[in-house]
């Protein structure tokens, strides 16, 4: 097993770095799809089941999708139609025809910048749910949801990762209440699967700022300020992402034409995760805080220090500097016996010395007498008082 | 493709810089039209429609809109008088007469320097609206809506400009739903059109911060604080714009005597805007914020770095300059052997220059066993440590 | 017109420096009234009149007051009783007992240091506003109000000047809807008087700080700080005292046994009026500290630039300073050829020079490679950008 | 008259500094009674009195209050049992088996660190208030309230002094309303007194804070910074007393099983007044965190004046001395002419003198021009602006 | 008795430092259990009482539990099963299946991160509590609670020590309500007991507190951030625990189903010992704060100190050693009279050494008069002025 001790350093990982832009123009007509020319050209995938029934299609055509008999929405089974990619707008304007799918609610499908919401239709609840993206650092994937009595559509960005295959597999072996004939429960299943990916996510930055903790303990000056803002920004980011999952999650909660109780307690089960992921946010955005705090007091200290013993050692050769100067000055002794008679004395130069060892003594004890040398008095008598208890 | 990496720089835009002053006085009657001095003279215009029919004239006279019979008001058409210019009490005063507009709403009206929010009267609601200044940064532009039955009564400042066009011209064209007999409709698409206005100015900062964000990544000392200072202000000023739209956008919903269900979905959505208006300002202020942090870590980072160089050389020299100074006094050796009997030592000059090299290298090595030279151990410990791990 | 750009200076305004105290023992009974010793006696004015009469006297005798057959309320007009100063406490019990006022609302009247509120009574409510001294910086005035079905009292400390003048001039020329036999509409229209008294001051602020604003901007260094501290401070006494005017208002608007419909719109409009106050308010504050934040940043600027210049400068001298004192020592050449063989050098002194050169260029060089010199390279670059951009 | 201006200091002020702990271990059976060790016996006092009665015993025996037929409450009059000092657990367990009080609430009672609070209960409230004690600082005594139909048991802690004694006296002398047979308005009054205690310490407080504006306005460098910390946490533990007095004034209003109308008025007033000590206690942390921010920003003003003075002090002489010290060389002039010419020269001194002259000066033009000497250009500039505006 | 001054130092007692990581992978089927692999097997222990009968066992049998006819519940007595240790996921499930708990109540169980809170299910109520880690700080264990009508089941992590001993010994011995057929108050007395724990772990870190608070005054410069910093971090890792306890306990006292009147007034004891456990954190994080801040300025002030006098000492020592270096030049004064004609005066030296001191006493006297040297002015003002006073 490999040490776990050091995450892979942050400057290895992708990151998002830039904002995003709107491409609507202001004035536009309301409801007008402009898809992102990068966006891939969709895929559809479509899964019909009952308690016993399954048809499934992973690359179906949308013609197949709108009028193929066996695809069709009945009050026995769920039908899920998930699209991967959001490059075509007609494409995505005749499903809404078709089921009835609001011309604004499909807008916010295409322009994937929206916060998670719940919009409530005639015939439909509208939600966005944001998911972080796989392969990136501070970059999350739009997921949007049409819940209808008996049918849920999905539309994805079309990311590499397909997150939604658990799910697809737990319906094909039937494991749990998946294959209940409750569209709902599915809607909760894939919730759940979404946001459940910010886990591994926020681990890996708790993983971060423990090695960060570690090196500033270490080696108390250790340069950690600029990774301890990206840290900082990413999970602020997260938190903005994750906040409104709340609100969205309780709204669906509240929608009793399609949620039925029983899907409900499931939901409060997902809302508690968004919960606990508030939570460790908070509590992360507060380590990073404290860490950046411990290591600009450390630098503080360190730069103190620097400065206590410039002070010190130039204190102390300043006076001796001089001392020595004055004895090189070249007043002419031959003139008169008032001009620097010491350079003439028997013990001149030894007592020149001795000046200037006064002069350093003096000057350390009066140091040592304020507490600017070495450890300072304080935490020394606090040590002894300590070892003394013990 | 011009290279779109630098935005206009701040200092190139024009910048609105001194505070309101209100003009009317305590004590006055309330409800007294005082119009700004500067204001220019009001341009009325107006246009008639229902699905079918179509009255427009860019530029009627007064005398027209109140009294010719196919201007005014009927219940199978909406009726649009919009007021460019604030200039001219009188008119303002006759038009609220003959629509029955409450002196307290025209005063705000003329002074407009109010918040947005909404007031309900007997026969109309009341909308004040801001917009972004078309040509000024920091600084907003208020547009008043009177909604009545089966009209809507719009007043601008009457600064350059026109964006009310786009919603004119798809009602000449007839496109999506907003021919249909409905004045809230009519209002929504124009409050719509106004809040948008605020994305570009808000993408136009992101390009700064994104653009600053890149030169402190450059080059760390490079001088941001005091366009950080401008744009931190000017997203504060843009926040207090924004955040009582949203109320007011509230309040029009709850309007149910003026606002029918369709309509209120559509205003859902331009709540929606500003939701993600809210949210994008609150991200930047952050990020400009954090920004700060990273130029102010970085300058101290600088001033520590040049400090502790000049620590380390005068901490070097000091000594040996004494050392020097010491061997230039002038004690006269002919007096007694105890005076300076080394400068008189065959090997007097190598022992003065070997005890200099012995201080150099003995303090050298003091200051890379604190740490206090080049990179710190701990950097290039962890350096190590990752090195080894890929 | 005199030059507007600098308002006159904090230091040549009256400012209220000390804090209040309260002169009521615990345990005294309440509802005692203790009139401060330094409050002039009080003047009792009235004015009694319906749509077509009119009573008024500017300095009557309490006797007449509760006396005099014209000056008692009837149902057909508003009586207004107007008392200015607070020094005679049997005068204020006397009026109480006359018209019912609860004990302890009297004993809030002359202890004016209340704080903006409404109390309900049985048969009046009573309010207390402050406004700001008209002659003085950061004080206040607390005026009373006590409404009845017919009547109003008023009461004010009694400082100068006289605010409510132009209502009295409104009645005594029937301006507006004043003369209506309505007690609650002439409270309003007194309460707006004296909340608009805090436009003028909060412009008075404004200017102060773009003044300052100006000044950082030209003399960067300028000292500002405690002219910034000042103005915080009175902005946030200000923010206390108009605060629980929101509150008090929207109580007003709530009481509807006094307060009828039509004047409800016009206490709305007081209440903006007062959400006005307070986002300038918020605004200027902000404001403040943001000039607090640029002047301090810029002096920490400043105090680098110094220091790095010292830096500079001594490092470059250090070591010239020490080969000065090198040839300055005097080892004795004439007993070994190893004593300082240099000075004897024909190109001795040259070399010497030569020295010199070669370590204040290489210095130089390395400041310059680690950008301590001058305009950092960042800025250098950054400007050639933009340059070429345009 | 003894001069206000300087309060008592701080330091010669008894002042608590410990924290309170706990004296119930976890897993207690909850009501156990565990008395503090350090609290005195209990005084009862017994006042039982009705309109035209009044039985009073300063210091009675607690079987006289359990037996004697006098002192049992009875619906024509109020019994006010008061109980000085707490340490008698079995005393308080009798008379709480009396009276059928819980034993929650008593065990509340004798643990005298309850935060303010009520507690209903099925024939009583309990009521818990906080007072300043009247000789320490950064302290408060518990009074507890058990308020019946008609009768209420006080608890005090026993310290020195008796803050009831007025509303005793005004029993005695029939004072106000106190005689009514109405337990919640006694209640009421000994709350108002209890809570007026915390005035006369405000005031204290904002003298003290006074008297350090006047210190940093006088001596700009003065050291106030441990002061200010003291009274901050003072005032933030005064927070925490007061504060849930709100609530707890609030809880009482709301309980009409034992509060009459005609009180509750009374109770508001008492509620008015715990909102003038939250807003006194808010300003004057306020003023407290600018006089910190005020005494920080001189602090560094005048470090940074230090540090400029040595900056323009040794850059003025470090070149001097470089000069000297190369005069000071000894190259032998005999060997070659080039070594030291200067020596020689007839006007090598004042060469030498003019020299050191020029570099003097241009360094002080070069500090100058820099604006790095005495007052900076801006504020000069400014002051001249000024003086002509006059 | 041992001094209790200095609390056992933080770095002598063991505690938590990483963070959890969750186990469940996204899009597992929810209702999972996944145990911990280094939770220990569960231990079952059963109580089944009533007011008269009593059934334990300290070490019982699954089988026992689920079959064993005196351990199933019935409606006169309380059955109460503990389960210490959470390594089994099959015991889990098949007591759950038999008492009918949810899966995804029993999936929070194992998975033992959770938040307190409440979560109602149809025919129990399941509550989740931290309490402290009986042996390391920063870290809480997790107990779950589920409560049906006649019985109460409870997972506890299996962490050493049995803080329930103390309930077990009260039902034992019929102590108080204790033994009544009541489940809830049983779970009262459990939470109770739990909560209480957190006491003597917060009067450690008071004691903590008070100690260094302690070494600050009595030496200044004592080192105490990284304590400071490692106990706020505590401090907001039991807040974060805390908190959610208040919500849990008011969700519980909702709960009518299950919770009756009796009981629920002393849950309302136990909310307000959590109230009262905020509150001392709230506190002691303010004094944590402040004692930091505390520090931080003495330590700035020291620094302050050093630099001064080293600014003082080098000030006074610059010009003495110029002079010295000026008469240390080695011109010569046999080419012309101009050239250093001082060293050849008969009181040159004298002279010398009287333009030194004159320097020292002008540059001593300019200190002084800036208020550089010793005491500020102002402070010995004040001392002064308070001496008078007394």
């Amino acid at each position: 097993m490999s040490p776990p001790e050091y995450p892979t350093p942050l400057s290895h990982v992708h990151t998002r770095t830039s904002f995003m832009h709107r491409r609507t123009a202001p004035g536009e007509v309301p409801g007008t799809l402009v898809t992102d020319p990068n966006s891939p050209d969709p895929v559809f995938q479509i899964l019909k089941y009952s308690i016993d029934t399954l048809y499934e299609n992973k690359n179906v055509r949308l013609d197949a999708i709108l009028s193929a008999p066996e695809y069709q929405p009945d009050d026995h089974s769920v039908t899920w139609i998930n699209i991967e990619g959001l490059g075509n707008a007609s494409a995505v304007e005749a499903l809404g025809k078709a089921y009835r799918l609001h011309p604004l609610a499909l807008e916010d499908v295409v322009n994937a910048h929206q916060r998670p919401k719940l919009e409530p239709y005639e015939n439909v609840i509208y939600v966005v749910a944001r998911m972080p993206h796989p392969e990136m650092l501070n970059d999350t994937e739009q997921v949007s949801f049409f819940l209808g009595k008996n049918f849920l559509i999905t539309f994805q960005e079309g990311t590499p990762g397909d997150v939604f295959e658990p799910v697809r597999e737990r319906i094909r072996e039937s494991k749990g209440r998946i294959r209940q004939p409750n569209a709902a429960y599915l809607m909760y299943a894939l919730l759940d699967t979404a946001i459940d990916q910010y886990f591994p996510q926020l681990e890996y930055y708790v993983d971060l700022l423990e090695s960060i903790e570690d090196r500033i303990l270490k080696f108390p000056y250790a340069e950690v300020a600029s990774e301890l803002h990206t840290i900082r920004r990413h999970l602020l980011f997260l938190h903005r992402s994750i906040r409104p999952l709340q609100d969205m999650l309780n709204a669906i909660m509240r929608e009793e034409r399609f949620v039925d109780e029983a899907t409900r307690v499931y939901l409060r089960d997902c809302l508690d995760h968004t919960a606990q992921l508030m939570d460790m946010l908070d509590t992360y955005r507060d380590v990073a805080t404290q860490l950046m705090d411990m290591s600009v007091s450390a630098a503080g200290h360190r730069m103190n220090e620097i400065m206590k013993f410039l002070t010190v050692m130039s204190s102390i050769f300043i006076p001796l500097t001089f001392i020595a100067g004055v004895y090189g000055m070249n007043f002419d002794h031959s003139v008169s016996p008032y001009n620097m008679p010491e350079l003439h004395w028997v013990y001149g130069y030894p007592f020149c010395l001795f000046l200037m060892a006064i002069s350093v003594i003096a000057l350390i004890a009066f140091f040592r007498y304020r507490g600017w040398l070495g450890i300072p008095e304080s935490d020394r008598h606090h040590r002894k008082t300590r070892r003394s208890q013990r």
